[in-house]
């Protein structure tokens, strides 16, 4: 079998070290991994496959023979190291905003466009996490019966925000109880105990950035201009596991019996819907399946073709790392 | 000036010591104030204009000399105990489900339906939390251009659950960082750092009781069963203040520009919503305004005449007191 080099780029970050896990546990064929992050990390070891890794100090000529580059830094640094990992001919898998409404970048979920792959030119991009799970969600309706329209809200966990966010949340909490003063340094406003509907900067628009994503990551994903999708986007006091609210409108009808078979039998998603026993996706479920969750499907009551869903996956995993470890799946079997 | 007898009936739970505190505030003309609750709390004493009044058990009798009853107890103690307060020749304001869309009793919420209080039978009802602080957002622009749907999500605290909600959130949260067993008595899952889609029991039709008061209540509220109403309601980990994430569509175009004026205008709302400094409405911040809070107002992308709206207020008071107490007010004007 074909073994490959990879690059674990922004290894000491929650993105990164997940997919050193999900790249274990799936077994993908490595020949070795390199662990690249900045200065700060540098001399840290991370453990892979029972052994110690060096955390390398992210630079130019990092990418000599390496085959797949998995990228989870943030978007300018994103930017300035790309080039040279392709130039060393290195096919990146980018988590960052950089590329992903670049035209000539695949931004793929592989559940849903993998046939996008083949097209790179060096570069895949990773959605959104929010914006991965909704579409795989969506999808096996999309595929069925079209959609028209898609209201989304979003309940987003800490952990998106990198581990400074995690302590943040945890420090806050616990300085509630005492009485003491809540010390801020991620969030714009106090997370404990409070929900925040502000994720990313705000555009012109009145959208933050986080929303505009949902918008226009979905539309490129599904290759559907016309498919309407509007966000609010939220982050409430959940260490891991982002929920959705989503309400939708296919183009022709579709019954929730259906659709709930369709789903049992969709890869990937695991459809938790039994309300008689109070079974539903929930954030805290998302540290156990790997698979978006779905439920509380239910028609809407006054609009024909309506239909309502509550999505949960998690953030760290099916929103970046292992969404990522997925396109190097299929990357390597083209 | 003329002054009157009330009871406070369920006046230990978080609501009636509300009531107590908004009576007060607002310095309602009482003459006396009879307080009873259940017969665990009989010879409690509870704090009013500097006096200490006691809790009596409540009973067929309580209400003689009561010129106005206002109940905060479950539906089916207010069902058991309204008829005898109104034989007695008070006037109930009830503040559970009981008879809200009983069509001889009046849905108020002063700022919208105020004149429907002359119709009442001896009852008027106090809609639900989630419900109140929708329509008093929505109403100015109800009236202005129309509104031809609604699509809401919401992010509910705790405290509409009671006391024992409160303490499960508090004492989850720091079993959680002590590493010690979640123990549950209220919700149906963990609601520590967790957002659980499940609030009230479920309806036949795949909805929540909680869901369809916000279906049912605000058509009641607008006289408008045309108005098409979906919602997701969520308890979140927040001690009070309920957040809604709000989508509509009007009947006429109306500019955010507009829509801002208006609100600025409209008194008992409270416009937060200068987004350059991160500045919109928080459900830490309804503890310290009355007012309906409205926020992150942005025109839909794709949608002719859609809205966004960030909706929060204080549930316990304009949620479920204040608003019964706004109702007593204009009771005493008529």
């Amino acid at each position: 079998m074909k073994t490959f080099n990879l690059a674990v780029v922004g290894a000491t970050g929650l993105v990164g070290r997940e997919m050193l896990k999900i790249l274990e546990e799936r077994e993908f064929p490595v020949s070795n991994v390199f662990l690249f992050a900045s200065k700060r990390s540098e001399g840290e070891k991370l453990e892979f496959c029972g052994e110690l890794l060096p955390v390398h100090k992210l630079q130019r000529s990092s990418f000599r023979n390496i085959d797949i580059a998995l990228f989870s830094i943030g978007s300018e640094l994103s930017k300035k190291f790309t080039p040279y990992a392709v130039e060393s001919g290195a096919i990146v898998i980018d988590n960052s905003n950089a590329f992903r409404l670049d035209s000539h970048v695949p931004l793929v979920v592989p559940e849903v466009n993998p046939k996008e792959i083949i097209k790179h030119k060096g570069i895949i991009a990773n959605p959104n996490c929010s914006t991965i799970q909704l579409v795989v969600a969506l999808q096996p309706i999309y595929d069925l019966v079209g959609i028209e329209r898609v209201i989304v809200s979003t309940y987003q966990a800490v952990s998106g925000a990198g581990w400074q966010a995690i302590d943040e949340l945890e420090e806050q909490s616990k300085a509630y109880f005492q009485k003491q003063k809540l010390e801020r340094r991620i969030f714009p406003h106090q997370i404990a105990f409070n929900a925040i509907p502000h994720i990313d900067v705000f555009e012109d628009n009145g959208f933050t950035k986080e929303e505009m994503k949902l918008f226009h990551e979905t539309k490129k994903i599904f290759k559907d201009d016309k498919i309407n999708i509007c966000a609010t986007a939220v982050r409430i006091p959940v260490f891991h596991g982002h929920s959705e609210s989503v309400y939708l409108e296919t183009k022709k009808y579709l019954s929730v019996e259906k659709l709930k078979e369709i789903y049992l039998q969709t890869k990937n998603i695991k459809l938790v819907d039994d309300i008689q026993n109070a079974k539903y996706p929930l954030a805290i479920m998302s540290e156990t399946y790997d698979a978006v969750m779905v439920g509380r499907i239910r028609k809407a009551l006054d609009t024909d073709n309506g239909i309502h869903l509550w999505v949960v996956a998690n953030n760290l995993r099916k929103g970046a790392a292992l969404n990522a470890v997925q396109i190097a799946e299929e990357l390597i079997t083209l």
